[in-house]
């Protein structure tokens, strides 16, 4: 697979990765911008397995091509490879792209996570997010949830897309390699996991529980909400809650590490790990 | 104190605000700049409470100003409050500006890391950062360690400065409420903490102990490195190593999650929370 050289930032068979920065905050048909070498690498294992994505073409920065032969190796034939110099290259994401390292990805329909839900196994560990706007916050949600094991990340509708390029750099390529699903309401989400048997769990400062003395149960969800305000009363409601402990009088932790702490206390009660 | 209006950017009086993104890179003789709601108010309790910082001047987008009255009434009235129009401000600070909330502060001399250890308590916690170049990771340093109520933060001279405007910012303030230093290499700050009867440990994915079941000592050292390599081997061959289990196979956790796991493990086991 000899890498096609682009000479020109207008040449039709790099369309999709112009002006990537405003683009990709628009939907283009389940069609997603992969940045990076970590993500790359993730795209590739993901194409190869068969399963939700597929990677449709790669844009490199010359210079970028002799290092990347193990993880280019992963793509089937079929996927061509585009190379630029760092003036054209620039020219085509619409800004400097210090990286070097594009890929059109594209995953098939999502399920409903309703769906996503019955498929999971009897023993599980789920992450929902709930009103997640933030793409930093989702990738680090992905990041996290994959990290510690857990078998699917649930959103509900007003999250952002964790497809979206920064989420998905963020969250290390775990986006593509973690199920999840993006439908309904918080409340809905919330009636399915009860229905299904989740103890549900989210952190409040608050809680009833130290999130170290959660007890286990098989089945087991973890709610993550907004930085700042966290959960909403009417979730806080319907579900157990737990803290973390810290020195009093302090600013909350932030968000992603305070759900790194509440999962790896859950993974672990579970013995997952 | 009635605020002082600012009608033209070059106006002498607010010289140090001018082209903050270039300047607060370099070295100032101990100012810096806090920028944002969350860090002017800890800038105003350091100054309160007559430590190692005070605050020199104050400039604010003018719609600021009267959501700002009960932080303002913190510092003393011979701080000047200047306010400025948007277009002002940003011709000031060289970049939009979309918090609108500046303020100069000045640090106090630093002690060395050796003064900072010979201070503390007997019963204490400290975290130790060794070539921490980024200033996000420097902030979420800060911020956790005083989430779990750590008594210092100990940096080696190759760390980045934690008064940058970032990190500052990242902090969430916390650099301005928590004692640390700067200086001496790695190697000299271990030497100190083992003279000073620290257990001193770290993060590797090879660790000896899960983070969880690190024993409780009178006091703890908990040293971080750097994203991507964690610790040199010369450092590890002189500490105790925890790990944190994960799922095989992934890329590890974010820095800031990892530093946050394990403070919160070694205060729980501490009983400082």
């Amino acid at each position: 697979m000899e890498p096609i050289r682009i000479h020109d930032a207008d040449d039709s068979r790099i369309a999709e990765f112009r002006s990537i920065r405003e683009r990709d905050l628009t939907g283009r048909e389940g069609r997603f911008i992969a940045e990076g070498t970590v993500v790359l690498r993730m795209l590739g294992a993901a194409h190869r397995a068969g399963g939700d994505f597929c990677a449709e073409k790669i844009l490199l920065l010359e210079n970028r091509v002799a290092g990347l032969t193990d993880i280019l190796a992963d793509f089937p034939e079929d996927v061509p490879v585009y190379v630029a110099s760092g003036a054209v290259l620039d020219r085509i994401a619409g800004f400097h792209l210090h990286r070097g390292v594009l890929a059109l990805g594209r995953r098939k329909p999502e399920r409903a996570v309703t769906e996503l839900i019955a498929d999971l196994p009897q023993k599980a560990l789920v992450v929902a997010a709930f009103g997640i706007s933030n793409h930093d916050n989702i990738g680090s949600i992905f990041r996290n949830a994959a990290a510690f094991g857990a078998d699917a990340v649930l959103l509900d509708q007003s999250c952002c897309d964790p497809l979206y390029r920064k989420a998905l750099r963020v969250s290390v390529g775990a986006v593509l390699s973690l199920p999840y699903a993006k439908s309904g309401t918080a409340s809905e989400i919330l009636t399915v996991l009860t229905e299904k048997d989740f103890a549900i769990w989210g952190l409040s400062p608050r809680g009833g529980v130290e999130i170290r003395n959660v007890p286990a149960s098989d089945r087991m969800a973890l709610i993550t909400g907004t930085e700042g305000e966290g959960l909403p009363q009417d979730v806080l409601s319907r579900i157990q809650t737990a803290r973390i402990a810290q020195a009093p009088g302090l600013d909350s932790l932030n968000a992603a590490t305070a759900t790194g702490i509440a999962l790896y206390e859950i993974a672990m009660a579970q013995r997952r790990l």
